[in-house]
């Protein structure tokens, strides 16, 4: 049955909009985090990426974000209703946005909704191959399972955590799923080739597909605290108290990640399950990533240099270099093959894409110093 | 007597302050010229610092520069009386420039009056050696020579054309004093090393030191059309006709370099000399001799980086880089060894000190663009 198409909406999206990508400083800022941003030059942002691809597939779209960046979502989504961006006033992890929602569509939708949580900030090449395997996951969500797509790896990396499948699942709609053993920190590169060389180990991209009340029932066995407090928020939700309750119960929300919430406890009592994906998924983790994305230009002055934004580029001797600029001012390159160049109106990064992570110290330094405007 | 301090003024100073030193893009401009620009940190301008180094040598200071550039000029300089700033209505190249200050200085303080021209764009790093080679070059000048200061070379330079010298000339106050025997183009490197193991080859950088009236006269024995036009430009320069009879002739004067017009004709005829200097002199042609020129930071965030201008640098791993800003933003190379990065508001260049010199191109592709506004 996998790729079969379906006109039926499979699930309700869930997409958690936050994290400031502060590994693509200067281009990224605490005002423009990462998924309010075009990183591959397509003319839409990693979170309007995220909504399109899962248009096809969604009855309805939840995004949850920073208060700080809600006005911006709305902007950037016009489409989406009100009462479906979720404002976090403070950050408290993945486990309260996501359950939240959940809980609010569960209310909305019934608890048996399937709702599924795909990140606002991650890159998918393949948008049938994604669409499979959330059709599978759907079917496997909507037999009790907790379900994990897991990417298919392109190399041993250390970026990122693995998911461990076991055993094949048999549920029908879904022949690649399997039961999920556990899930690993991210590993050292020895470590990560073993993984690989087993078969059984995928990334763990984060992306969960389950019925809103099975992910509420785990929730409160795992975390009843937490579980409450969500559930006197989203009661209150869609009447005139959201604000005053959420102002009250909001800030005294556990900060932790679904991960350890839920996935992992889940998945060691044998309740969570992974279908396979080979998507050209990416995290766009840094700008040595998006240096391999974003294809260089062909001819003209930039030939062999890939651009991003408004830059007036010429590229001498630059070929695999990476040009992103929101200036607008000329930008010239002779003799600098595979250089990395982010020019912002306050702050120019000159690196390399084997450097380019250590921006991060770069974000670390300015914060010790107080250099917010530049944050 | 070599080295011997004299409190009289040896000459006249000339200052030619012409070209744009493409070469520097974007830093220069043509608004922005090479000589108006302070390219060590020594908070003083190129041509501020020319003024200066002569000072303490001249008994007047005349600067001759194009009309585009006589305000930049003068509030650079504002000790400079009025009347000794020449400014061309069109550049006619070095000997109509030279001519006309020379031609004025013989109407105001005679033709036995010694000139020595030096060009506005240069660097001198110990300027007791340049006083004393313009010292013995004076004492040669008295005795009727055509005399040019001959840089001792540091290295087999193809960027300059270079002086043979011939037999010592024995004047007393120049012990180190030569015929000319010739001068020679830019050579190519191995031409060059074979220049240096005769020990008879100097840099040619364009000093020139002779009496006003014997310039003259080689001028009109040589180019009479042009010697006659100067002529008759400097006898209405210090009267209310300055400006019409510099207007109705300078336009019609031959365009030529003193080194074709005079020094080589005379040199051939036996009557230049020549006096060494070692005196850490830089004619700065590119970003890779300012690289060299600019001591790298010793601490600080950007320790290991040469820093010129107003730019905030964290330099990371950037060993020998040069970091040149007019933006003030924070500028961060992470793992930039020797990488060159000039930032202006509306162009920036990213090369090394290999490349440096195809700036050239790049401007030249931007003339032929019509890019006027980042010329």
């Amino acid at each position: 049955m996998t790729g079969a198409a379906s006109t039926a909406p499979l699930l309700h999206a869930i997409i958690p909009a936050g994290g400031a990508g502060t590994r693509l400083w200067p281009l990224s800022r605490r005002r423009r985090p990462k998924f309010l941003l075009d990183l591959t030059g397509s003319g839409r942002s990693l979170l309007q990426g995220t909504v399109a691809r899962l248009a096809p597939l969604a009855a309805s779209t939840t995004v949850v974000t920073g208060t700080a960046h809600a006005d911006a979502v709305a902007q950037q989504l016009p489409d989406l209703p009100p009462e479906n961006l979720l404002a976090e006033p403070a950050p408290r992890d993945s486990m309260a946005a996501i359950g939240l929602a959940a809980a609010v569509i569960a209310r909305r939708h019934g608890r048996e909704a399937i709702v599924g949580s795909f990140a606002a900030d991650h890159l998918v090449a393949d948008e049938t191959a994604f669409q499979d395997a959330v059709r599978q996951a759907a079917a496997l969500a909507a037999e009790g399972w907790l379900v994990t797509i897991g990417i298919e790896a392109t190399g041993p990396s250390t970026a990122f955590g693995y998911i461990r499948a076991g055993q094949p699942l048999g549920v029908p709609g879904a022949p690649d799923g399997r039961r999920v053993l556990g899930f690993t920190e991210k590993p050292d590169a020895a470590t990560a080739a073993q993984y690989l060389a087993t078969g059984d180990y995928r990334w763990n991209a984060g992306m969960f597909v389950v019925r809103a009340g099975i992910l509420l029932d785990h929730l409160a066995a795992n975390k009843p605290q937490l579980a409450a407090g969500i559930d006197e928020i989203a009661a209150a939700w869609d009447t005139p108290d959201r604000e005053a309750v959420t102002a009250a119960v909001w800030p005294g929300l556990e900060a932790i990640a679904i991960d350890h919430a839920i996935a992992e406890p889940v998945a060691a009592a044998g309740g969570v399950a992974t279908v396979p994906g080979a998507m050209g998924w990416d995290d766009v983790g840094g700008f040595a990533t998006l240096a391999e994305l974003v294809a260089p230009c062909a001819t003209g002055p930039a030939a062999g240099a890939a651009v991003l934004g408004e830059a007036d580029v010429e590229a001498v001797d630059a070929p695999g270099a990476l040009v992103i600029s929101t200036t607008g001012r000329k930008v010239v390159l002779l003799g600098m093959p595979d250089a990395v160049v982010v020019d912002t109106p306050d702050a120019l990064l000159v690196t390399t894409p084997e450097r380019a992570q250590d921006v991060k110290g770069v974000v670390d330094r300015l914060k010790a110093a107080g250099e917010d405007s530049l944050l």
